[in-house]
């Protein structure tokens, strides 16, 4: 039962979304950007980093969500998202993306938790194929993620929204989303009834 | 070291807004909605709301910078901000607003600390429902906002999010951003000659 009445039965982010479209808008945009835009990471991996940090926040909505959107992005499918969160550290992944993943698991902690190390690591990880600078920015963006993910993190569990309980709700989702992006969710009020 | 080249040397999360203009452009609607836009909530009140959570996240830039903003909108000044950092519990601030810096108090640690009494307590105050929801995403924001900043200000050379000690610094603008607002950071990437 979420805290506040929506105005709609959606669950999740996309009840939100609905029941206040001015600051909808803004949350999609950032969606779209930092998981779907132009980047050095795939669509899949940077879907994967959401999906962990959600599982790490414990909002079962999101992990769920991200985690249906990473499997239908990704080769390796559901099977490799739930290996990561179970064990990232020995997941079928890069070293790269295990880098990346520790820094996220560091900013889901606290912006304060990552260390140098963490930083050096993941540099050393894509600094045989791509530019230093690029592989910093790389690392960025997933601190943008991993950040991001714990506002949406506290805003659906803050307000304790409707997270369905049937996996297939969340790959029919998926699908959705890998066609169609985050712009194309519920910005407008939709009133029941 | 290598270094992330610097395109400016703004301070806090100017540097960063203008660094990525395409995250920066969503998180500067959203502040704008949420701070500034239509709320039974007045701006000075938003304000105080972006100052307590900085404060409770450690986060030096945004608790100056929305302290100031929060000061220069509320008839007690910076005197009643400081008197709810110290001590929100016992502010002279309505009981409206005590019980919505609860919620964000239990935003700031997760999602799932806000409980149904918490949301009880300030509906019973007289808090709206959008009310409420404005505060939890005003408090999960601000949560993104310091992971972000806090990894690049440690970590990632010459992003330049740095802090200035000076409160003059702060008021100042605080009174342009009570002037212009939000959507007036710098959204445009600026490389120095």
């Amino acid at each position: 039962m979420p805290h506040i009445a929506l105005n709609s039965d959606e669950p999740g982010i996309r009840g939100l979304l609905r029941f206040r479209p001015e600051t909808g808008r803004p949350l999609s945009d950032l969606a779209e950007v930092l998981l779907r835009g132009p980047s050095a990471l795939t669509r899949g991996e940077r879907e994967l980093i959401a999906a962990y940090v959600s599982a790490l926040n414990d909002c079962r909505y999101c992990t769920s969500a991200h985690s249906a959107c990473a499997a239908a992005q990704l080769p390796g499918g559901m099977a490799l998202v739930q290996q990561v969160r179970a064990d990232a550290g020995h997941a079928l992944v890069s070293a790269k993306l295990k880098a990346l993943l520790e820094i996220a698991s560091a900013v889901q902690q606290s912006g304060l938790s990552v260390s140098a190390e963490d930083v050096a690591a993941a540099r050393a990880a894509g600094a045989t194929d791509v530019e230093i600078h690029d592989t910093v920015l790389i690392a960025a963006a997933t601190v943008l993620i991993a950040a991001a993910f714990c506002m949406f993190n506290r805003y659906v569990d803050g307000l304790a929204t409707v997270a369905p309980q049937d996996p297939a709700v969340y790959a029919a989702g998926a699908q959705r989303l890998v066609m169609d992006g985050y712009l194309a969710l519920p910005a407008e009020p939709k009133r029941p009834g």
